[in-house]
């Protein structure tokens, strides 16, 4: 069993980051483990920029976006020296393992860490696209997901107004799924993501035909891995007559107070791999399936790619 | 094949019951089946206010919280008399099944009906209590949940401001879901569920200690089933010197606009218990369970008694 | 001009209370001017619990509701010695003046402290009734109003839903402000302040001719100083056919972040504030008064008793 | 005194024209006197596409973003045939008075109408942006403003997560109001305005200066009329060493449930608009100026350019 361990956040940053960090932390003190919180990723890592933590420390914080802990991209991470570096000052300090909340490269940095070092090593999916192999869930999707609906409240009564076609880009560079279940969700009509071939020729058909029937709003939802948000409204606004804006949501998807599925399955997620680490496992992720935690190889998990469920875009054709 | 099916919304509202029967009319029409919308649940049924439904008919309200279709508890339901009429104006109108989107009370009217006249019935579980039996998940649950918490996020501003004690309650007779769920989101010192027993001097001595070491707040939320906010908060305020407020959020709970969870996933279950009641199936209501829609029986859906998973409170204990 | 000034927060706390402490401790700074926090209200001031401001104490907190410096009811201050001994506290720290950001008895505390020991003291109307003498808007109003909005929008989605009439009690004691704008706002049928006489009879009376020609649901919006929620309830409920619901907001309504009226607003006050008991000003309210901000005299503040502007009264009559 | 009047909404919508349109309905019918809607704005007003209203037809719509009538710009109203034709529309149906709720372009159209025709005409200034001259207030600003500090609260999460600096743009060609409030409001570090000159390179300075003693993130919110989001953000990142992302809030700024103020003044300003053209006056704008209702002339209103008060960008310099 472990006696001391370390967690950070690594990344973009994703709501819940805190939930999850305070439950790493807490469990570890339960457990009568210490637990170090390390600044800025793997930044702080390099730079020694770490502290041991209390219950108070992770106080006050369940119900904030952003991370307590700090995230960066890291440009040394990337070369073994500097992983050899981090390595280092995790064992001057005693560290005997090191959780890493992230999305998919952070992932990958750690994975390289524990097979170059063999330093235990727990990953928790932490980013806003829900595109982590062999998890239903990634901490932040869900708060995500209905920051996306409440734009879309917004510019539906605009829309609605001017009879108006908006074009709404949300993130999602190689997944889609934020798209689809906010576009379900939002009711929209049009639903572009990364995983499907659009014909934007026969939409602007279908839209210039709804209209003329007396359709009063179209709402597309595009995933920025599907295509430019301004390109297709461009688009849209050529081919057919009718009056067309884009919104691009950017970063405020990141950000805001985590909703309660993303604060519950963080703070389980945390657990787990608070508990996992203590008791020597490495080389996993902890994420959701079929409703319950499940640890995947942390290898899988990032060399392989997510599919999103088909059932998904079938639900949007019937219901719109 | 049935040719025409009606869908009602029964009992108690929350928020996803909009998304839910759209679902359910879209997909009808989608199969070609024609779908009847009857107002007011059974009183609608009795008093054969109803009306054939086109896909515009459920337009722009997969984004509001209560029911369009109305609901309403119905005294002459529960006489043998009164379901044998609603069974009639079924029959007069050509319908064939019956979709019912309600809570347990509701689920339980829909099972005498088809026992009584063998007409095919499906039921949805339309309730924020999350206590239907055989589901992990029921219609409105999320979004009650996340209103809790916003509840929790304005309490905790005051509490923290005046070093006081709020005692929160929140909805559920038999069942402490949502107290869980959101006291565990909110950061809840303790949560008090009718599952679960509790002793209230205990906690009114650790609550003292805790104060002494400086703690700035306490929050407790108690799910009504286990217990007056009122009278624990007197409780608190008499055993401990410390200043204790109550609220008891009410019915607020029920409303709001559906988070995404409810409007995705009530989507899902009107999808399925429209194709199940066209192709003739009849006895069973829909749910989540691993994540994923299954079917329950539906005389097994009101006669059991759901669980509270106790990985819940065990996660309480250690995060806070 | 003075060297060194101090601010507290008193009495029931608001939204946007630290928005005015900032904005006090920055006008200070700016000024050259050396500025205490005092923990707590005048309970921080007896218990010497106060400390030296810099500009990075007040970052990151606008946004934020309650009170960062804390607040409570203080006993010892009702008595001469306990403001004596304040007045001690700060002449043994070389505070020369006092700001007090709070409702009517704090700054009733302070009117006193002034009379007796002549230190300059400006006040700031911190308290979501707005029911300062002398000024049209205090600190935290807005926010609150719109919550209660936000909780009209839920409780209509589930009154509508069920053809119910609700009434929500709101606060205000002496003052029907909240009731009133928030009534107007939230579209309810009958708003019941103190300020004005009303015939419960009469209403339900009029409520049942209502329901009898289709009205669908009925809100009624009661400030606590014009009645009992719960007994208003229950009298509709008793003399009317009608389903009738009560919900009682509580505390809920002292929370939350602030909205861009109560953080600028409450900016600008904390700035006059600073700038003029930095001057040598003392004995002032600050508040605003035809859309400018205004000072008052302070005991005129505390003495005389606000009246409501009998415009909305009869707007909400024209308009419902 | 006239007997018949009709109300539109024209140009770009804004949160709050729901309720004020509701309050010209429901201020004529209380008076007696018979209102027409017009739907598209000047559109449907050539097109004879207006109704007339009772009381229900406004019913649960205060709490809706858009306008309920719809809105559009109108190509055809530039020319005097156009108007001509509108006002042959108007007398064909006994339509006495017109009141225009809209921005600037719109009232300009019924100033020329009202001009060429002599028919009376009310304005009511409908535009997010409070660029109207005369008043302190139009319909729609501070729901705005607090939509685009909700964004600004979910930025700062992921700005303080990576130590960046975000650029905001905002709403607001000719105006900075909406810009400068929303800044104050969200602690944004620099505000630019199309009011006022700045100096990018010595912002830039200024913001490097300020990261290398350690500030953790920087918020910049610029009004469109000021400066490109895009550009701006592109030479801070140029000149600093700032890791600098963009967000154009865009069409957002447009929807959602409007707050309590723009429900409450949007209302006193349809009632006194439907009042003033009921008795016959015209050549109006209805607005507020020392918070209370005023009525401007209407050709000075279109006539005359708006400045922002010098006090906010002084204040903000204070603050920040």
């Amino acid at each position: 069993m472990l006696k001391s361990i370390a967690v950070m956040t690594s990344g973009g940053d994703s709501p819940g980051m805190n939930a999850c960090a305070r439950a790493v932390v807490r469990t570890a003190l339960y457990e009568g483990v210490e637990v170090w919180g390390i600044n800025n990723g793997y930044h702080g890592l390099l730079d020694e920029d770490m502290f041991k933590m209390e219950r108070k420390d992770v106080g006050d914080i369940i119900q904030r976006g952003g991370t307590f802990l700090g995230t960066a991209r890291c440009k040394r991470w990337e070369k073994p020296e500097g992983r050899m570096q981090g390595y280092k000052n995790l064992v001057d300090r005693g560290i005997q393992g090191l959780v890493v909340i992230g999305g998919d490269g952070s992932l990958r940095g750690a994975s390289l860490l524990s097979k170059e070092t063999g330093i235990p090593i727990v990953g928790l999916p932490g980013t806003i696209d829900n595109d982590v192999w062999g998890s239903d869930y990634t901490i932040g999707c869900d708060t995500a997901a209905n920051t996306i609906i409440d734009a879309i409240n917004k510019l539906r009564d605009t829309a609605s107004a001017h009879r108006r076609c908006i074009v709404l880009e949300v993130m999602g560079h190689r997944c889609g799924w934020l798209a689809m279940t906010a576009g379900i969700a939002g009711g929209a009509e049009y639903i572009l993501v990364p995983e499907e071939e659009y014909d934007l020729d026969a939409i602007c058909a279908d839209m210039a035909k709804a209209y003329k029937a007396g359709k009063r709003y179209i709402l597309v939802v595009v995933a920025e891995g599907a295509g430019s948000g301004q390109e297709i409204g461009k688009y849209i606004a050529e081919h057919t007559n009718i009056d067309t804006r884009v919104s691009v949501l950017g970063h405020i998807q990141r950000g805001g107070s985590p909703t309660v599925i993303d604060r519950v399955k963080a703070s389980q997620l945390g657990e787990q791999a608070a508990l996992a680490i203590i008791s020597g496992l490495s080389d996993i992720v902890f994420g959701f399936n079929k409703g319950h935690v499940v640890s995947i190889n942390l290898h899988d998990a990032v060399n392989n790619k997510k599919t999103l469920d088909p059932e998904y875009a079938h639900l949007a054709r019937v219901l719109f």
